[in-house]
Parts: structure tokens; sequence; C-alpha cells
């Protein structure tokens, strides 16, 4: 069966007003549907009822709507390293403020996101995206292994493999999370603390 | 740069001898490479430098080679739930020794979970393959709602939940994980339970 057109993405005839930000939630959401690589700048231009050069009008090409929304959750993610509550308290606690917040990121952000997470390098744009999410890991695992220092988290787990599993929990998240579905974002970040701290098992 | 031929999966000239386990490793790796639907017949035959007819002789079409690889980590992941470990000992004892069994599973059929991973309900076959996951799931999640009631696991956590954030996190080897690297697989195993059971936290 086709895919129906997203009536909702669809502007009214005439002059369709978009601004710079919905053109690029649109492109977003069409990139993480089709893949970037298989999407063209016609396939947008006919998402958003648009031609190619009213398109072009707000953009300079395709790949400037990728970095643009690479940026935009990679500033978040960022941001989420910067706020205040990862700068206070014990390694432990500001780990888990970490945590919080990536989940808060992934659902506020899901399209961007769920963009970030499909990008393997292919380009120059793709590849500083790459070595920001690495700069943003190393940054998690330097945490880590501040609390593994301070005792507060076990040392026989490497701290690398550590943040990796970790935030393979938390990124799984974009495959089955819907905001305004059962689970509520505070509560998953609850959880995903609970788990990764804690644990499942009753102490 | 263009991606260089993979000459390991490039067979000698005349007639090159493959079973059909050979053509399907083959397939799956391209299938992950580039995608399920952007590979074609074509494709495949050219990579293993057969003709297309030569290639029907192993297999009857592309949609095949797909249930073939989703059949063979489900059928895995399965097994996993029927091994004796996975029936013996408390139902927190349990869970552990499936999740060792998963990660065990997702290492040794690595391009094989990939692909069971990437599968969006696209078809029939892939449709069936969901469901198959879903089952799995569903077994999994019983365990853990059967720890929670007996008090092994803590029950602020939806069992539900739990299970697809621990399923989140094994299934992110598949974005990282390369078998013989630095990170043994009963290494992983341990510290993927260790994690979620007993969480990062020193007790």
């Amino acid at each position: 069966m086709p895919t129906a057109p997203d009536t909702a993405a669809v502007p009214r005839r005439g002059r369709p007003g978009y601004d710079r930000a919905q053109v690029l939630e649109v492109a977003v959401t069409l990139f993480n549907e089709q893949g970037y690589d298989a999407t063209s700048v016609a396939d947008l231009a006919a998402k958003l009822g648009l031609t190619k050069s009213a398109l072009y009008h707000h953009f300079d090409s395709k790949e400037q709507l990728l970095a643009l929304a690479l940026d935009q959750a990679l500033s978040e993610l960022e941001g989420v390293l910067d706020q205040p509550a990862a700068h206070d308290g014990t390694p432990a606690e500001r780990l888990a403020a970490v945590l919080r917040g990536a989940v808060h990121v992934l659902v506020d952000e899901l399209p961007a996101v769920t963009l970030l997470l499909r990008v393997r390098g292919n380009s120059d744009v793709e590849r500083a995206a790459l070595e920001r999410r690495r700069a943003f890991d190393h940054r998690v695992t330097a945490l880590v292994a501040e609390a593994q220092s301070a005792g507060q988290l076990r040392a026989d787990v490497d701290d690398a493999v550590a943040t990796r599993l970790v935030f393979g929990m938390v990124n799984s998240l974009v495959e089955w999370y819907r905001p305004g579905g059962a689970v509520d974002v505070d509560r998953l970040a609850h959880d995903v603390v609970a788990l990764t701290l804690d644990g499942l098992r009753t102490r």
C-alpha cells in the first residue's frame, strides 16, 4: 500500500507560509521516514507544496538542513552537561542529573536525536556530528570515572563500557517511546536512573 | 571515496562454489550495509560474482533470504528462553541467565540480529518477524513480573518498561561491539547483568 501523504504537513494552496524552523521540522521527519540519502530536495519541496526554488529561498542545500538538525540535537545534549545540576553534588548525583537530562532531551528533540543516532559518517557534516557525539561520550565517561574513583560507582565495569551501555539504554528510547503515550517522561527518566544506578534487584 | 569491494567475499573465477549458508551470509552483510530495500538481487549476484540465474539456483527470492536470516536470529533468541538455565533457579537468576544468553546470541549472530533490529514491518515477512520479537519480549516481561512478585526485583518500574530498557541496552551492542575487540563477550555479558540487575552504584 502506498504511503498516504501526511496532510498535516501539506500547506494550504497559494503562498505556503513556512518559516525556517517549520521547513527544518518537515525535513527531519522526512529524513527519518525514508533516510537522508534517499531523500531529494524535490521530495522535500513536494512534501511542503513548495517549488524547489522557493525551498532554496530558506536553505542553501539539503546538507544544510541535516547540519542544522544535528546541531540542534547535539547542542541540547551538550547543554545537559553544562546545566548546574551536572556540576553540583557528588559525582554519582551529577551522573544521575546528566542521565535524567539526556532522557528529557531525547524526548523533547525526538526527531533530531533520531536523525543523529542514524548518522554513519558518510560526509563531512556527518563526521563532524560523530566527533561531537564522541566528545560528549568522553565527558560522560570522565564523570563515570570520577564517581568510580570516589568509590560511588562499581569499578569492575570499565568506565567507557558503562557509558556506552547506559547510553545504549537511553538512546533505545527512540525505538519505542512516543510523547503523549502511557509513560510520562519524568517517570521514564526515573526508571532509567533507577535501572542504571541502582539496578532492578531489590536491596 | 568509493567503497572498495570486499575482496574476501569475491569468489575465485570459474565456478564459484558457494553453499546456501555462504550466500545467506553475504546477503545479510549486504542488506546491513546498504539496506534491504535498496539491495537488488543483481547487487547480490554481482557481490558474489554469480549470475542472477546461478543465484536463483540457491534461493527463490530476496525475501526468502531475509526470512531465513530473521528466522536464524529469532530462533537463537528464543533458544535462550528455552535453555535449562532459563528454567532453573529463582526468577532473578533465570532473568540473569536470559540476559547473558541474549548478549551471547547478539554477538554470535551479530549480522542477523542487526538485520532483525532494523526491520520495520514493510512486508509480511517483516511483520511476522516483529510478531515473534513481540512474543519474545512478552516472555521476558512475564519473567520480570514473576521476579517482582517474588520480591526479587523492584516493583516501582513497570515490567514491560523494564524489559524494553534492558533490551534497549542489550540491542545497542550492535552499534559498537565487534567480536575480537578489546571487550570479551563473557565480560560484556557480566557487565550487562551487573548494570541492569545490581546497578552501577556501590552498595
